[in-house]
């Protein structure tokens, strides 16, 4: 590329100069309200055209009778009018030149079951761009728009405020489902996660997942890795030829819609698209190192779990050493590492030597190290044991299953204050007290975790990767490189995949 | 049975008339003093007998030199001290004819690989227990003790308090693992699960989960349902024999730790059971009825899915309608539902009609049934929907994915305030609003499930089967026979399992 800035013509949809929006209102029930406001609140700075015929003024700015109407040359133009209305402004804003195009309005070609009007409309706009030769090109039709944080661009449906993009790691979302693409946006700053870009595909009339992949991919400095949801590939032969160069440097996860017959019928309802067989998405990602999420929370999980890892900080190997304070739950997450193809290490001599010295006789002397009900607090005072395990050269990833007392502002969980009054003499136990207890605790696996090059797992009932809100202390550690997740399955799956894309790319 | 009431021995030792504790204390941070405690905790009102021979009185009462002293015969002793001098206090016990004895202590087999003296005050206690021929039976040893809220009896280690008996529906838990006995405890109660009784095991010295499955099945009429964790069966011969008699009548699920290699090393350390392999414990399953569970929450998933269906109230069929306010959400669950063994029901085409009256001409006209953003709040005002839906004939089960608002005092999810202020134009919303909202939400789903013997469930990030304190209406939908769960998949997990287990025994 000769030392030339890549170029794409994307980026004038993620950072337009401008943009039109045909069906403008201040209604915030109406989707043109709902747009316009959203690019208000996201601090949009370039100009904002409402087009509305009924309308001189709307939200304060000058409307336009039809988009022809408008003084400037447009980078984007959105457009909420009905399905029937939609195929004339297509025309327009070809007869104008205007670059981009989403087509928010649904009723196209996924009615086409039951309305043969749908298929009409869509038929009729693939005739408009086909003349257009490539002037003007959409998004949609049936989709909530996108989202594009470093040009404070904030046009999707429903109420969203801007996401914000972090100085360190930041992934882009393109999904063929809307609400999906605004839940990750909505839910990723909070688990730690910043939004370089989002889109949402809907029926990809003309832009599809694959063009999006490949300007993030290619194009998109901010972009760290790549998050997607698709029912089916339209365009095969691209996302063939571009997966594996892409997802070396980025990472790509991708939740499959539509594995099953059941799923590929609702998709076909959904966006129209003919769900492609799973088996052989699942075999291109197996040759393209694409990871495959199987769940929302997983997706956010393994966004997680690669800003703690990508591209210098993967586990050198799959051998787990478990810290539990429960012989069963050892077990039982023992059969959890081992069916997600990780393994239990085998821990050195001088570690089982060093950790006699603080556990009872009767400890396992073994991996996983229970503490067996050890009455001394070793459980709790989590360093002491960590401090040794660190050292073992037999293990690639410490799993700890936590002992957080975890609790809420005004929320105790039933019978802690007669705990804490009767084991520990403390005679009225407060929220602070708690919070200092857990603040304690995850400083101290803070300053061990900088100490090593292994990686923590903490798994915890209080991290849910749906909640917005997270208990404070769990942030401190994932900003400080520990993985924070819900349940030793959770994790296990997370590292399993994580360590599968390592080794194909054979990183470090 | 001639109309006698049937009886086991196990009823003394479920309802002893008095009880010894061999190493009271008065110190919390002691096992001795965690059990004098608890049982006061319980409020148990037969005779306590502490014994402690540098002692004269132990928490105000007289305390005894050894079991030999105290004046009546004793129904349960429960032993503290440690390992080596364990076979003296079994011989103690027998020479008393004391019918039960718990030994909580560790360190007996399970240390066996790398400190002999264990495997040597183990087989003392068996060769005692074997002169003794039934005289005295022994739980444990390495466990963590029983509770059986029925006779006030709280006599388990850690601190937790008495557990509850429920009017409609009980619990006998029985495992290998005392940690996961007392987490099912700790958090049956909340979840609206009732315990009759719950054992923990140890290492099944004498008395063994099958003994245990034996009397929660034939003897106690208190217990509703079953629910076990199990490294390996120790008498293979006796459960396969009364399993499927049992379980016909009062569930069984079992959690197995030590499916793999890895959890069976494991599990060695842990009870020193040899774990039995995976698929016999599977094909078992299959041939008698239990009902196998994966984790913790799908245990306490099951059991409020047997509550809510046992014996009457199984779903009739496996078509599932899916009630959604986004499509790739409805292609995602109709994935999780084809993958767990149940159907899409294909609606009926007054229900489509009905429906179109409601929604915007868009709508799918399918199952899933997807709100496509009505902007009329049709989605958050579920009951008009749901009112056609269960008169549905294809439709067996209505799975909602949950348009809660759900926010905890104090704690509103971001944005919230600017979403409702800007699309319903109230100023100041409370946690008070959001609250009644709900109510209001979950009482309309509760009326009209009322009406109807389709299952209804609701899926909702804001239920918790790990977390104790759950949201309010969720609780309400629950007692209401609405089965709600964390996630569709968590959801058709539990459908899937309880079908099977109805058609296995043919149910209705």
């Amino acid at each position: 590329m000769n030392g030339e800035e890549p170029s794409s013509e994307l980026t004038y949809l993620f950072h337009p100069k401008n943009i039109a929006v045909i069906g403008a209102s201040e209604n915030l029930n109406k989707f043109g309200g709902q747009v316009l406001y959203n690019l208000k609140l996201g601090n949009y700075q370039g100009n904002i055209f409402p087009i509305n015929p009924k309308r001189d003024k709307v939200a304060g700015k000058t409307s336009y009778k039809t988009i022809k109407h408008v003084p400037e040359p447009l980078d984007l133009v959105i457009s909420v009018i009905p399905n029937y209305q939609t195929p004339q402004t297509i025309e327009d804003c070809v007869d104008v030149a205007a670059k981009f195009v989403i087509i928010n309005t649904a009723g196209f070609k996924e009615i086409a079951q039951f309305d043969e009007n749908g298929m009409k409309y869509y038929n009729e706009i693939v005739r408009i761009l086909k003349q257009a030769k490539g002037v003007t090109r959409t998004i949609g039709p049936n989709c909530m728009g996108l989202t594009c944080p470093i040009s404070n661009l904030n046009a999707m449906l429903g109420f969203l405020p801007l996401a914000k993009k972090f100085e360190d790691f930041n992934i882009s979302v393109t999904s063929q489902s809307g609400t999906w693409t605004w839940s990750v946006v909505n839910s990723a700053n909070s688990h730690g996660v910043g939004i370089a870009n989002a889109v949402s595909n809907g029926n990809e009339l003309d832009l599809k997942f694959e063009d999006f992949v490949e300007y993030f991919g290619f194009y998109d400095n901010n972009t760290n890795a790549i998050v997607g949801y698709v029912e089916g590939f339209r365009n095969f032969t691209k996302i063939k030829k571009i997966a594996a160069e892409i997802s070396e440097k980025k990472p790509i996860i991708i939740l499959k819609g539509g594995r099953t017959e059941s799923g590929a019928e609702s998709a076909r309802s959904h966006t129209s698209a003919i769900a492609g067989n799973y088996d052989i998405f699942k075999s291109f990602c197996n040759q393209t190192g694409i990871i495959e999420a199987r769940n929302f929370n997983e997706i956010i999980g393994l966004a997680r779990a690669i800003k703690i890892a990508h591209p210098d900080n993967y586990p050198k190997n799959n051998r787990v050493t478990i810290f539990t304070g429960g012989g069963g739950e050892g077990v039982i997450i023992s059969d959890i590492i081992e069916s997600c193809g990780l393994r239990l290490a085998k821990l050195q001599q001088h570690t089982i030597d060093n950790i006699s010295t603080l556990l009872p006789p009767i400890w396992p002397h073994n991996n996983p190290v229970d503490t067996v009900g050890a009455t001394n607090f070793v459980w709790m005072d989590i360093k002491k044991i960590l401090e040794i395990l660190i050292k073992d050269e037999n293990t690639d990833i410490i799993l700890i299953a936590s002992p957080l007392m975890g609790a809420r502002k005004g929320e105790f969980p039933p019978g802690l204050k007669d705990y804490v009054r009767l084991m520990m003499g403390i005679e009225n136990i407060t929220f602070e007290m708690i919070e200092s207890f857990d603040k304690k605790m995850s400083k101290d696996i803070i300053r061990i975790a900088k100490k090593t090059d292994k990686l923590i797992i903490f798994t915890t009932i209080y991290y849910n990767a749906q909640e917005t809100q997270e208990y404070k202390v769990l942030e401190d550690m994932f900003d400080n490189g520990i993985l924070v997740v819900s349940d030793p399955e959770a994790g296990a799956q997370i590292i399993q995949k994580m360590l599968r894309y390592k080794n194909f790319f054979k990183i470090s």
